[in-house]
């Protein structure tokens, strides 16, 4: 079945974490919101190589409208983070019990939005201290699946994996 | 009596919070010397307004040889924490009980060297979950003093606050 994908992401997000995933849900027949301030708005990743418009305004969206939410990495999590309705949209999505997909600087904002106490996790490595500090339980590994609804890497070397498993539970 | 500065700065700094510092710091007769991995590499601010020369690598630097440390903000930071060396550096300066200067998101290094329970601070939006959850009292406020060896101040804005609250340590 179809499953419907939210991406929150901005600026500056790492090219691949965003295109890479995206391309593997699109392949499985998944279709893929990207979300930002505005519509229409074409934003860049920090390595040059990808540009994406934007689908839909934080404004126009709810968690009921999606299966599933993914947090590429860059400098995108931060930036977000920064705005209230985005932390608020990721701390509602982690509420409703759906999927969450996260790498790299991804988890940035699951720790502004309060919901990795307790959760088994991984991110990159200048974040591992601040996700500790958040309450999460971190493994150095390349992909990290918690309670079938949080999956995590590292970074864009950990694609496969991490595009395996969420493809896993997209199949569910 | 002049004083030198260690400033742990890389690539994407945000431009003004090393250069404002750097010149009032200077115009006040202090020395200013910047580490990063390599003497003699040219590194860019985010803004694309500032280049700067390293003056010292940071295998060659060690905490004595310096007065006080200026962490300027951008993606500097979050950089320069996933790199052992520089952590290490940050909680050697902080035990040491010379005066820390941290603009923006300067304070994700001493996060990760935790070194920030305790401490009363101030940081930009986005990394402000990030200090809580390590322990800090964080205050919303333009500058923040503690126990006169931590200075910390939130965006560029400001800067004139940070200045003149570093400056009246350098000189005592």
């Amino acid at each position: 079945m179809s499953k419907k994908i939210a991406v929150l992401i901005t600026d500056e997000f790492e090219d691949s974490e965003f295109t890479s995933p995206a391309e593997a849900y699109k392949k499985a027949g998944h279709q893929v919101i990207t979300i930002e301030n505005k519509a229409g708005n074409v934003i860049k990743g920090k390595q040059g190589k990808a540009k994406v418009t934007i689908d839909k305004s934080i404004d126009d969206v709810k968690v009921a409208d999606f299966d599933a939410l993914l947090l590429p990495g860059g400098h995108s999590p931060d930036t977000l983070r920064g705005d209230d309705r985005f932390v608020e949209f990721t701390r509602a999505f982690a509420k409703s019990g759906k999927p969450i997909f996260a790498i790299c600087h991804g988890p940035q904002l699951l720790i502004n939005a309060d919901v990795v106490r307790g959760r088994k996790l991984t991110t990159v490595k200048p974040v591992v201290v601040d996700v500790k500090n958040a309450g999460a339980e971190f493994f150095d590994k390349e992909v990290v699946v918690d309670q079938n609804t949080l999956v995590t890497s590292r970074t864009p070397d950990d694609l496969p994996a991490f595009n395996r498993e969420s493809l896993k539970i997209l199949a569910a």
